[in-house]
């Protein structure tokens, strides 16, 4: 058997392969590019009917990285799956707030999760245009509790909860917001979808 | 909408809710363990059918996390995903070489990519017991094939490489070895898959 080295090679490959699987979707080209890289991601053709993009997403998102906004993430875990020397390059940065003894403190102090806390402390600094919400549905309701309050404002929130409690109803309340979001239907997402569909936002500028 | 913030509730009846889902599942209740853990990390009951684990594999795992044995990642996102503070109890620390900028030096030197030159690297020191490898198919070829070439003697491999080119085959091969594994048969997988396997077996000490 041949062994395909070639990172590059491999990527273009695969995107030929799920390419055929999503011409029919109906869509512009930038957002057909944010389905085929969470599929490429978790190689599961769900997402094609499950990733919803509100109209104004892709324009808001890439505006705001072109003006040097970081990227929020809930967890670790998805800070470290988001390209952070192309998001450098806009002069961004990732910023995760979840394992700041100071935001575990004062949650324990307020008796919020640590996942609320960080919002909150994000909220702070206009800087935070971008929300990358992969985990956790009380990240997600608290940040669009601060929206609501006037606490918060981001120009993208991509939020992908995923789970059996919580999740899917979060991102239902997301989708009638009146904001620009990029999110997933039902039960699955995770940090690995919220990844993808970050770093496709990266990719096109 | 009644929000539960506990993350420990949400956690409970998250598993209760996929405990009715694989409760016929036929194999030891550490192995199910494992499966409702990826299960509730991705939404995607496809891994109940999906994931294999070879028959020595938990026991094999226990028994290197303790002895104290480090946990070898093949990307950054993947460490991110396991729980450090739950291996370090045990005396193992998290080790992925991709980003170590002598690692990239000598693959390019060698003209092989850097998931394999860290395999490499990785392979080098006894303490790297247990392999858990969730994106690269190179990868995992390349460990095999060090295993097979008595360059290194890994004690468990999780590997669950996702993806269109190579995975599906690097899963197939990984099969076939005749040492401790776990890994997810076709193309799913990827980081968030391979850190519920891990974090499964460090909870269960």
């Amino acid at each position: 058997m041949e062994i395909i080295q070639n990172p590059e090679a491999i990527e273009d490959k695969s995107m030929n392969i799920i390419e055929e699987e999503v011409a029919d979707l109906e869509c512009s080209d930038q957002e057909k590019k944010i389905v085929k890289r969470v599929i490429h991601a978790t190689a599961d053709f769900d997402f094609k009917d499950l990733i919803i993009i509100s109209e104004d997403a892709v324009e808001a998102g890439l505006q705001a990285l072109e003006s040097g906004s970081n990227i929020v993430t809930d967890v670790n875990m998805l800070r470290a799956g988001i390209n952070d020397r192309k998001l450098g390059s806009f002069g961004g940065e990732l910023k995760c707030f979840i394992s700041n003894d100071d935001v575990a403190k004062e949650a324990k102090e307020k008796g919020i999760t640590r996942s609320m806390m960080s919002m909150r402390r994000a909220a702070k600094n206009p800087d935070n245009k971008i929300f990358a919400i992969g985990n956790a549905p009380t990240a997600l309701f608290e940040l669009m509790k601060l929206i609501k309050a006037g606490k918060a404002d981001p120009e993208l929130i991509i939020g992908t909860p995923v789970g059996f409690v919580g999740a899917k109803e979060s991102k239902a309340e997301l989708e009638k917001m009146d904001l620009p979001f990029i999110t997933v239907r039902g039960r699955k997402g995770g940090s690995s979808v919220a990844a993808s569909i970050t770093n496709a936002l990266l990719y096109m500028k």
